[in-house]
């Protein structure tokens, strides 16, 4: 399936060409109607390609996947939205895996993930999400994730609360980790010192005890989880902006907390979580995290290699 | 919620109250039409459950739950099921729990877990399975997994195939484990000799490398994507003869193989499975596992203690 061909059949989902006043219309439209973002059509193409063989490639291991679908939903979210806001700046996974740079300016920039959960989209595990995230000044403004087998939009606004398919989302209250599920994933990275420490984290939080830890393979979705009042935490370290940029807002705007795995401010770069329904139930989890190195997504090029 | 008010919603589900030639009608109906297997509006109860206040009791420890709705749908269940059927055996999760005993004869028994994923659905994390199956002569016949949030209708009839919600089902011809997506689960013991074995199993498997462990926090679920090709394989030690019953039908139906962790031939009381899309990728599974013991469902009761 060429792109050209997804392009021509979904068309541009944006819904005026004017630039002018064309942020502001989308930071106050944003809240619940995502219409002038192609999330849910990005979705309709993975769900089209899910009907079909997938064509795997390797990134960084044999256990870190692309399809050309992330490329091409990537390219369509690109195009489509670029055609409304020629001023701003991108980040999306496939781009920066392609050479593209990672930094994140004052510039309103579009922090995007095609395809949240790749391993999953290629398996067809039935948690595949679009994440789409906006940030002016570096502070994240409005986040939508589109969950695409579930066909759940989950969508946040600064200020405004957050909503999936419309209906308002809420944290739970729960304050007793003992009472509480919580959500994190093994990873791509099969090292033995980060294997080490994620398993020890597990174990330790596991133990605490909790009722359970689970863990659906999407960042994104995991905490849209939490905003949902389905489980009380995610943390991971290692996972990109692009997977949580958008999820931050939902989780914060639903009543939660973000933050990192220190304790410290939440740093969109710094490939570290804890999203939780409240401080004390993010503390005790901080609490157990063993944290182990993972270079900035705005580090220089050379170091990260 | 009061069962009476229950039975009077949903009357009984099966069709005929003549149990004489009832159980051939039984097994011929059985492969792709369980209209005769409350299956469904089992679900419904526990659909509508979802929607109120969840009533939570402790079971063995903090992390083993039951509710009411787990008791009612059960009650619910055997009450659809007796009628028809007034001299075969049961053993339901909540029975057994109770103190009625949990013995396999030869004769045509139900195994019962009413909600699969009990901790799922008191967290309303999204999956929950009604587990139906159904043994004769110790060797299971059919077995019908509801994931009832979801609306996925797994079945299995020895010797008919396996199907979900009418489409037939087939596991992965995979036979790289490093292509493969694993399910187990954590388990509710956080005893430390038994958690140290569980996640030793797992560190290792993910590190053959397999491209990812995942686990839905249903046995029942689990086996079905297994069979439904999603992924290649499922292990756990400590689950019960209800959790696995009906998914051991529906994974062998679909082409897949169930073992012991061994490897030894399936026991469907020894509380140990592996299923699996294939014998190769089960054996490899089987290199891998720690065992550690769990006593037989079937054990006298004052062994269990």
């Amino acid at each position: 399936m060429e792109f050209k061909r997804i392009c021509h059949r979904f068309g541009c989902c944006l819904r005026s060409t004017d630039p002018r006043d064309s942020l502001s219309e989308l930071l106050l439209s944003c809240s619940r109607n995502t219409e002038q973002i192609p999330t849910r059509k990005a979705g309709g193409i993975i769900r089209e390609a899910l009907e079909n063989e997938v064509n795997v490639m390797q990134k960084s291991s044999s256990v870190d996947l692309v399809t050309k679908t992330d490329q091409q939903v990537e390219q369509f979210i690109f195009t489509s939205i670029r055609e409304k806001f020629p001023t701003h700046s991108f980040i999306g996974e496939e781009s920066v895996a392609a050479g593209q740079p990672c930094v994140l300016t004052d510039n309103p920039t579009w922090i995007i993930d095609p395809v949240d959960g790749t391993t999953n989209f290629v398996h067809r595990f039935p948690f595949v999400a679009v994440s789409i995230g906006f940030v002016v000044k570096k502070e994240p403004e409005f986040g939508v994730v589109y969950s695409c087998v579930e066909d759940k939009m989950y969508t946040g606004k600064k200020g405004k609360g957050a909503y999936c398919n419309g209906l308002p989302l809420q944290v739970t209250d729960q304050t007793d980790i003992n009472q509480s599920i919580i959500t994190c994933e093994f990873g791509s990275d099969r090292s033995p010192e980060v294997v080490d420490k994620i398993f020890s984290t597990m174990r330790k939080i596991l133990c605490i005890p909790v009722h359970g830890l689970r863990g659906v393979g999407t960042a994104a979705t995991n905490m849209s989880l939490v905003a949902s009042g389905v489980v009380e935490a995610y943390f991971e370290i290692g996972i990109h902006c692009w997977d949580i940029a958008a999820a931050a807002v939902i989780v914060t705007e639903a009543g939660g907390v973000v933050m990192n795995v220190d304790g410290g401010p939440f740093d969109l770069m710094s490939r570290r979580i804890v999203a939780a329904n409240n401080k004390t139930i993010a503390a005790r989890i901080v609490k157990e995290i063993d944290i182990f190195p993972a270079k900035r997504d705005d580090a220089p090029v050379e170091e990260k290699q």
